[in-house]
């Protein structure tokens, strides 16, 4: 369990880690997988969702997953590209996060992927969380922890009661 | 400044974050684009490092570097794969560790980047420190503070005195 003081240091800089699906780019499951490589390769992130047109989450996406799909024994078969779409070369298995999820989840999820979407009860989704925002909290919350607490040991405490 | 609990309790399950060179896959600056392609694509990492035939560190590579540096008003051209080579496209300014640097430059490196090579007062490669072994400090760090401590605030303190 993460002790409230903790906790407390780790939300203090923002209550929400959540970056808003609105600031996050994505693709639509049925885009021919030409855009997919297009957007991919200038958008800075290495993997991004896949939505349906009602703003679900399908999937995630990679360049890596889409050279997969059309490399073969002699080489890329760059013509793949125009009859493929999104949905052929996407990861279904998506690790995701929702509302029941606490910090804690979060934490330990976040040492395995570099990101979370997070979806609401219907799985729409909302935005993801990055280890880059933890990271961030994470650094205020060691910095601060030992200046404004002293930390007594609880078996010396007892030791002395 | 990191206090002297947390730092303790942020290395007690591994002394050094570090993946050493070894078990790190690495890319050699005159390779050919089309092998350093078919690495990013099968390795799990979208960027890698690149070294010089003496184990300097000379830059990193991702397969976004190299889609951007083939594509054009039409599409992708793979012809420039074979003509290419990795010194061609890699990222030069590489942020990195040497052993001056402190678990304190660590953690606030890493909130900007996935992973940061670590050189010697050389520039030899000796491996990375990534997020991912971090965050998986941080967890531990942040279940056993509040259990094995009580957190006294020090203002409070001061006002019983």
């Amino acid at each position: 369990m993460i002790g409230k003081h903790v906790q407390a240091l780790l939300t203090e800089t923002e209550d929400t880690f959540l970056i808003p699906a609105a600031n996050v780019a994505t693709l639509l499951y049925n885009h021919p997988l030409e855009h997919a490589m297009l957007i991919l390769t200038n958008v800075g992130y290495s993997k991004i969702p896949v939505l349906d047109s009602e703003d679900h989450l399908v999937g995630l996406i990679s360049l890596a997953d889409i050279m997969q799909e059309i490399s073969g024994l002699t080489g890329f078969d760059m013509q793949r590209l125009e009859v493929l779409t999104v949905a052929d070369v996407m990861e279904v298995k998506v690790p995701k996060m929702t509302e029941k999820d606490d910090l804690e989840t979060l934490l330990r999820r976040l040492v395995n992927e570099p990101f979370l979407p997070y979806v609401d009860q219907n799985n729409v989704f909302l935005g993801i969380f990055t280890r880059k925002a933890i990271l961030k909290s994470v650094n205020h919350m060691v910095h601060e922890i030992e200046s404004r607490y002293w930390l007594v040991e609880k078996e010396e405490e007892r030791k002395a009661q």
